[in-house]
């Protein structure tokens, strides 16, 4: 069967090039957003530049009810609003995706500063919040959105895999890894996504700093990864 | 004239690590340690091992009294009481490098978690204790003990480096360049230094959790990085 991938908040940045990069993959994608007419948008305009896969746009509890593997990826400061929103949505067995990074613009500061979570990490907050039974998973901060959107390019950057469990974090690895150059690393339970979100943060400072727009992150020396 | 580079608390690992690969690159290197006898042994090993350089053993105030720049390589559970100790010893126009990671271990907990610190990371906290006009740089902790110690071997890892005096940055860069393999990348101010830190904790997770001795970083999508 065809793996359903729900983006919630998928009109944004980051949401929109991972649609991208996993309808190109084949699979079947639906863009959540807080507005239907702007998730169909984006949809349509996904599917044309992807030429594969299926997209469609759906409110953000819609597209949560009809999918495996559901992306968070919206702003810190809606974070805690959007998973209220769809608590209630997740079908058995599905998967939560945490994307979030804790910047310091969430409060009026700024893009390549954090804020530390009562938590500890967006992620954790995550779980506290997600329905009981759906394991989170951290991902997909790494891969930065200017170089999702770029499909002539394979995106140079490693996807750390942080989670409790086991099964939802290889569904998750096997997801990140059909984006072309992406690999998957298991990084640890879902306390380490700290470190992934404070990574993130460091690469929108190298971003800026340096007047690029793509950088990204390869771990060496850890051998034969799967891949 | 060569560069003369202490390392305090240049016997443990890390310390060593540098030292060997400072020394191998012709530098003269000063290895500090509370203990003149150990500092002394220490230095003999990494002389035989370099074949090049000068490596000799201090205690580390007198080390620190000879360095252009003093590179601090404790356990953050002796940081605070090494730098009270050696503060009156720079001498003027050195730089102070911190490349303390905050590990929980500091409080009989894990090395593969952090501690958040009052100043943000561990090298504002140095920096708060360094003697005034002296500059600190935050580097060398992504840079592996066991890949610093294999000569035969390049280092297969990026140094970021954070700090708020650009011309200290710039001196530090060229030295983490003189490591075969290393790339040095300008990371943005002192307060950064956190996601230096938080990055470092990361790679030991890695290497705990894929059983490997020597994961490191590369930072993708810069273009041209002076290296």
């Amino acid at each position: 069967m065809q793996q359903v991938v729900a983006v919630v908040g998928g009109t944004g940045a980051e949401g929109s090039g991972l649609a991208l990069r996993f309808a190109k993959a084949g699979l079947r994608v639906l863009i959540g957003s807080r507005k239907l007419d702007r998730a169909q948008a984006v949809a349509t305009e996904i599917a044309a530049q992807a030429g594969a896969g299926e997209v469609t746009g759906h409110t953000n509890p819609d597209a949560v009810s009809k999918a495996a593997i559901v992306i968070l990826t919206v702003p810190l400061s809606a974070q805690v609003e959007t998973l209220k929103s769809i608590r209630t949505n997740f079908v058995s067995g599905a998967i939560l995706v945490d994307a979030t990074v804790p910047l310091e613009i969430a409060i009026g500061g700024r893009v390549s500063r954090t804020v530390s979570l009562w938590d500890g990490s967006a992620a954790q907050q995550a779980a506290r919040l997600a329905p009981q039974g759906v394991p989170v998973v951290s991902t997909f901060h790494l891969l930065g959105a200017e170089a999702l959107k770029n499909l002539a390019q394979p995106v140079d950057c490693d996807a750390l895999i942080c989670g409790d469990n086991p099964d939802a974090k290889a569904a998750v690895s096997a997801l990140a890894q059909t984006i072309p150059g992406v690999r998957a690393i298991d990084a640890g339970s879902l306390e380490n996504a700290r470190f992934l979100e404070s990574a993130a943060a460091l690469l929108i400072a190298l971003n800026l700093r340096h007047k690029v727009n793509h950088s990204g992150l390869r771990i060496t020396g850890l051998g034969e990864v799967h891949r």
